[in-house]
Parts: structure tokens; sequence; C-alpha cells
């Protein structure tokens, strides 16, 4: 169960409203008017709460769960324990997600600029918004409808957020224009100066970094991520972007709409990232290539070349992920040829 | 000597008091009364200064220190120079870290709540502990006694900080307990929403992350680094852990007691470290793995099997150290034969 | 154009002044006395624009480019569109920064302290230094003259700050000295503990960091980047270092005048750079090497032996180039000969 100091349960749900709410149907027999109260994982789940089978890994706490009903696909129905309701979907994740949300939407806003939040004369903050105490606003931002800003968070000037979006605290946005029904976690920091100089023998040269951060609606940007300014293009993530903790994305980067970037990943100046390409954790992409839409780049990537759409990427420097799957089966195969013949 | 602007000196001492706060018997002939005022590195140190030797690296630097007394194991005694008292001891690393300690114990909270902060009247406050300038402190949290939050740092609605923990500037801590006597460090992000969504063919559907982050007691956290609160269960941090700069937990992690996670390392979501896992800078691993206790991850591996109790792994694809170093070994080999053969 | 809501246009000049700026040679027939209104990239630039061209992939835009005028180098200078005016010179990149700076010179600090700001009794301002929105300064802290400290920085106890230096908003600096002119971005962390510890069996026991972060004049941090300080010697940033995002610094390292670190590498403690090494993105540096001038370490690279001076090394394990990619090739190599005779 979820901890009541931190989330507001709006249940409790029936049963006929958790498989509509989830696109599920209700196994036969089940009670539809039947409430449950709460979400919870398989393994701490009781007869009150609804819970999800994702991944077969967890198979065997499926099969021991004390849930009262279970959000899964029809073709694991049959190792449900005796007496668990199932809601039955081929998507159980993104059932589960809805119900999640049904249950715990998100907090609204409080609307009001808090006492100790400095606002600019100059700055427009949208109907219904909150902006948290310590919250630094420059002159002539647009803030939407809406939004929260949350405490000590700095909105440089001239910054525009759209509605709805949400900046968490300590972030710091600047040169930029966020989009709508954004999530900008803790320590985010966009707009920052570009690494653009020129090396000279008398030393490095700044170059102006004149361009800005685009960032798209329903973007999601994580923790401590870095998003600097163009150089003179923008800087642009495309809608619906999700970006994990951590990630470095240099200037004048397009991200298509879509995209995955996982934690600590990082793409360098000027590359472009078509739609719905996904960037596993640690991997790296160098500057001023072309990435493929729905290209995958897998964990500690390196990739120094364009990638064709679709195409799955392994290793540093990357190569095709079933070559890098063959290259570490023949390391294999020679460890183990030199291991026989000890000539080691 | 270390800054008296930064750093406040406790001392002198007198080497008999030193040899006991070291766990160290006295090289023979040493006067116990004689007194030392600091303590300082093998080069820099003066005859009123105690040093350490923990690296056979630095036996040159040792040989020709000016330190009035050096705290170092007995089988090196021997190749210390003239007239330097000795403090013999099998474990001088940590001999030097307690009578450093005495010199410089950590600085006391001053107990009171900056005119500047915002801490929420449902909020408490511990005895003794110092709010700085600028922190926001949420409705219902709860500080502990002794602890001190740094200048602009934010504690969320309903987190708890235990007693004697000190929080750095500009960190941000949420859906969160955080156990006693830790140390998490400047811009530390603790409780950010998982990177938990669904993807569909719609696009991504987020899923709520209901978990907390639980911190146990002495947790060290370094600068920057982000963890993710739980999407279901709560992502775990053992008591004891350490933790470096621009480290990334993912959500539900678990993380054993006395575990060591180097700077820029990454944990994904689902992963179990058991205690005394050691991860050495820029490794990653991935979902859903157990790692047993005792493990170590060598630097910038890439974890994508279970690994088993005391076994150290190295390499993206991560295998044993052991295996790793016999095929940089066969690369090396293959390497230099092709040069002969001038086949390329 | 650059965003006018974020950007101040002290143009327009006219063509002879924008060459001298350049330190390039007008194209013949060019009438020194156009005045052009604004720099911009290649593919946008208009006639009263000035672009530059630096980089062969760019060829194309550069034929096709509308700019009134480009600075490019003069052994392309036939590959010009008709009508572009040309600036030509045999580094084109620092002319582009020269004119840029020129159209664009660095905001000058607004001289005040902001009313939120909170400024302990006994730090010294220096004249004409901008103390922003919810800025904290230490006790002792001395700040230059000129500076910016953007909104919500934190200056700790006796920290100094030299003439010029901007401090970018949430970064936080403790037991430190920064130069002249610094450039020291977002949410940037220097002086946090070294990750300084004694592992025993009875838990780890802290060795007290009683170093500091020594950083040059001239030397620019980028976003979330974290320092931390000496063990007892300093950590050293030298004069005119760039420093990328989210980079992790260790206690004790010396990093040498000149020297560029891209994004996301790291440099374990007791390292030293010598001057002008180039440390590529996601790299890292393993502790108590020494790194030669000049050196190279390419991206992803991970260095566990010295380096000597102006090699370039690749790979994990780190290998001179050559060699790193003269196995890589033999790798692709033995994958096809493995594909050829269908062995696997």
């Amino acid at each position: 169960m979820a901890d009541r100091r931190f989330f507001d349960n709006a249940g409790p749900f029936d049963l006929s409203a958790l498989a509509e709410i989830a696109e599920a149907e209700l196994s036969p027999g089940a009670d539809g008017a039947r409430r449950l109260s709460d979400v919870a994982p398989l393994d701490t789940a009781g007869p009150d709460d609804v819970s999800f089978l994702d991944n077969r890994r967890y198979l065997g706490q499926f099969g021991a769960s004390k849930a009262g009903a279970c959000i899964v696909s029809p073709e694991l129905a049959d190792r449900a324990p005796a007496g668990m309701v199932l809601l039955l979907t081929p998507r159980p994740y993104r059932g589960y997600a809805k119900v999640a949300q049904a249950f715990y939407p998100q907090p609204r806003p409080r609307p009001g600029v808090h006492p100790s939040a400095v606002v600019d004369a100059s700055a427009v903050i949208g109907e219904g918004s909150e902006i948290g105490p310590g919250v630094v606003v420059g002159p002539a931002a647009q803030i939407g409808r809406a939004c929260r800003l949350e405490a000590n968070s700095v909105i440089g000037e001239a910054v525009t957020v759209g509605d709805g979006t949400v900046v968490g605290p300590n972030a710091s946005l600047a040169y930029c224009e966020v989009g709508r029904a954004c999530q900008i976690h803790a320590g985010v920091r966009i707009g920052t100066r570009g690494f653009g100089f020129s090396m000279e023998p008398e030393g490095f040269v700044d170059v102006p970094q004149l361009g800005r951060v685009i960032v798209g609606d329903g973007v999601e940007i994580g923790a401590n991520t870095t998003i600097d300014r163009g150089a003179g293009p923008d800087t642009v993530i495309g809608a619906g972007a999700k970006i994990d903790n951590l990630v470095q994305i240099g200037h004048n980067v397009r991200i298509g709409r879509g995209c995955v970037l996982v934690a600590q990943s990082g793409i360098a100046g000027s590359t472009v990232l078509e739609d719905f390409v996904a960037v596993a954790a640690q991997a790296g992409v160098s500057g001023h290539l072309a990435i493929g839409s729905g290209a995958r780049i897998g964990a500690q990537s390196g990739v120094m070349r364009d990638v064709p759409s679709g195409m799955n990427v392994l290793g540093s420097p990357a190569r095709p992920a079933r070559e890098f799957f063959r290259l570490c089966a023949l390391w294999d195969r020679e460890l183990k040829a030199r291991g026989k013949t000890k000539d080691e």
C-alpha cells in the first residue's frame, strides 16, 4: 500500500470500474461490484488490492500472490492462484498504469505565489499556477496556467513555460521555451551555455551561444539532467520524449518525438535523433550524426557513425547488435580454446 | 596544514594521545609528551605535523618527508627517514582517519532556524538542529535532533530526516525517510519519480511511482547523485553505504549495507545489491539483477547478468575479472602477431 | 537571428569593422561600408547576416546559403555561392567567435544585492557585483568586482571568488578559491567532501577532507559538474581549463592549464593532468595516474595507466588509439571470416 503520508488515495473503485479503466475483461464469475481499495506489488498485495503481472520473471510471485485482483495477459491466466480475480488485457502494464493513475491522480497545484518567491513585475503567471517558496521568476518570463514551480527553482528572463507543466525543486531554466504538461524534475538545467569555443594557440575563444532550447509538449526530463542551448540553431526536444536522470544533451541537438533516453546517456552537439529513438543507459552518441527513427542504441554503446532507421546497435564503438553478440561469442570461444591448450 | 579559514584545528595533541587515537604503537625512544599541531601530507608536512603512509606509490615521499611523525605499518618502518617518530599500526589509513578526526572534528550545528528559511507550521524540527538560509521544509516533515540543513536545500512534504544528518546546499529530498548521521551532499536528488511508463502505440502512459526511498543510518550520498523513489516497492539504501558523486539509482533498487558506489556509476531499476558490494566508477548494472554480497564490479563494467557473491567482474558486457584480463592479453598477442606478419 | 527576448544585439557593424574583428581579409570587390545586422547559421542566414564555415560537413549548406557574408578559409572560397561576401581567414571559427562576441557581448552585471539575498555581515562584495535573488553568501566570503552570482546560488564560508566571475543559478561553492573571469554554470558543486574513508571490518571510517579546491582564472565549469575538495593537498583546476556538464573530478586531482574535459567524463582521485590534455565524453581516468601534456583521451576510454605527453589513447582499458583501431579492424575481419565459414 502506498504510504498515505506521501500519496493521496482516490479509491476505492469497484471491479467493473477498474476493468473499464484498464480496458480489460473481468475473469468469468468475478463480482463487478466488489470494491478494491488500492494498488500493490504482487508480493505485498492483499485481498483488497489490485496488482499486475507484466514480466515473466515475476511468475513465481504471481502464483503465490494474495492480491484480490490482478491485471494480466490472457495467456498467463492459468498460472493465477485460486480465488484471484483477473483483469485480462493484452497490455497489462498499460492497464496497471491507468488504474494506478485513477487511484493516485497527480497532485493539483495549489494556486498562488508563495510570499518568499521573487517574481519580476514584468513576468506573467497563468491562472491556477502554484509558485513555491524561494522560487525566482525573471523579467518577461511567462508561466502558463495550472503550472507548479517547486521550491527554489529558477526561471530565467523571457523563459516561457506551457500550461500544466511542473518544474521540480532547485531546477533552473534559461533561454528556453517549454511546452505544456511537461515534467521537469529536480535539479534539471536547461539552457546553459553550449560547450562552444575555438581552440587557438593563444587560448580558447568562447563562441557565443545564441540559440535556445525548445521543449515540446508532454516531455519528461529527469533529475539533474543538463540540456545546453544551441550555438545558433536551437536545441530541440520533441513532444512526448522521456529523458531520465543525469542525461547530457549538447548544443544544437534535435531529439525527435517520443524518444527515450535512459539515465547517464549523452548526446553530443548537433546530432539529430529522429522520432522514437531509444538510447539506453550510459550510452553516448558523437556529434553531428543522424540516428534514424526507431533506432535503438544499447547500454554503454559509443555511437561514432550514423545509424539507419530501426537498427539496433551495441558496443563501443557501436555496431549492429547481432554483430556485437557474435563478437562476444567469438571472444568466448577463443578464451575457451586457449584455456584448453594452455598456451598462455 | 589545513587552511584555517575553512577548518578549525582542535589540536595540539601529544604523541601518546595520538598513538592511542590511532590505536598505534610509538616507535622506540619516542617522547610521548611531544606535542604535534596538525596533520599534513607527506610532501608538505613539517616537524610539528603527523602524516601517514598507506600506499607504496608514496614510499619515495615517505623517505624524503620532514613530518615529525608518521602513521605507518610496521613492515615499512625501516624505510623511514632518520628522526621521524613512527606510529606503528597494521591499519595506518584507519589510524590517520581517527587522528585527523581528532584534529578536525565535524562542525557542530548552530541551532536555530534562519529567518529566510520557510518551515511549514506542521513540520517538526528537532532540538539543536540548524536550518540554513533559504531552506524550505514542507508540511508534516520531521527533522531530527542536531541536524544541519544547508542553504537553499528543500525537504518535501512528510519527509523524515534522522538525528545528526547533514543535508548539503541545494539538495532536495522528497518521498523519503532518511536515517541518522547521514551525509547528503550538495545537489543530491532523492525521491524523484522513477522512470516508469508503459510504451504504447498511442504514446507513453506514465505509471504512478508510489514507493518511497528509505535511506539507512550513516549513509553518505555524493554531490548531484540521484535516487528515484520506488514504483510500488521502496528504493532502499542500506545502512553505512557510501555513494559517490553523480551516481544514478533507479526505482525499486535495493542497496545492501556497506555497499560502495563510486562516481558516475548507475544501478537500473529493481536490481538488488546485497551487503558490501563495490561498484567502481562509471560502471552500470542492468535492471532486475541480483548482485551477491561482497561482489566487485570493475570500473566501466556493464553488468547484464546476476553476479554471485564475492565475484569480481569487469568489462562490458561484464565477465569474471580474470577472464577479462585474459581476453585483453589475447587481444594484445593477436595485435602483436599481426604486426609481425604485416598482414594488415 | 538570435531571439531578441534572450539576446541583446549590439550591431549593426560594417564589413570593414567585421573583417578587422575577425582578423580576416574581405573578398575582392566587397563594399567595406555595407552594414550587417546579425550573425546566423548558414542555412537560416539572410543577406544582412554574417555566417561561417568551419566544418566540411556543411559545404552543401555553404553553397546554398543566402548569407550576406561568410567567414571562411581561403581554400574553400571557390565553393561560395555568387554574390556572397567572404571574410577570408585561416581560422574561420575563431573569426566567427570574435564577430559573434561583438554582436552579443556578455551581459554586464547589474550592480547590487537583491533584497532576498542573504549576505553574511562579514562577507565582502566587490564593486559592481550583482548578487541575485535568493543567493546566500556565507561568513568571511570574498566576492570580487563585477561578479554575477545568479539566483539561489550558495557561496560557503570563507570562499573567495575573483573579479568578473559568474556563478550560475543553484550552484554551490565551498572550501574553494575561484579565480577571475570564470564561468561556473548552473548546479555546479565545488568543494564537497572527497570520497575518502578507510574500509574496516567494523565499517567505514571517514577521513576528514582537509584540502580545498583552487580554480584558476578563466576556467569554465559546466552544469551539474562536481569537483571534490582535496583530502590534504588541494584539488586544482588550471587557468583556462574548459570543463563540460556532468563531469566528476575527485579529490587531490590536478588539472593543468587549458585542459578540456568533455561531458560526463571523470577523473579519479590524485590523478594529475598536465597542461592541454583533452578528455573526451564519458571517458574515465583512474586514480593516482599522470597524464602528460597534450595527451588526448578518447570518448568512453578507461585509462588505467600513465599516458605520455602527446599520446592519443582509446578503449577500455585504454591503449594507443592506432592500436585500438587496429584491434577493431581485427575483430571485423574475424567476424567476416567466421561469417563465411559458417562455423557458428
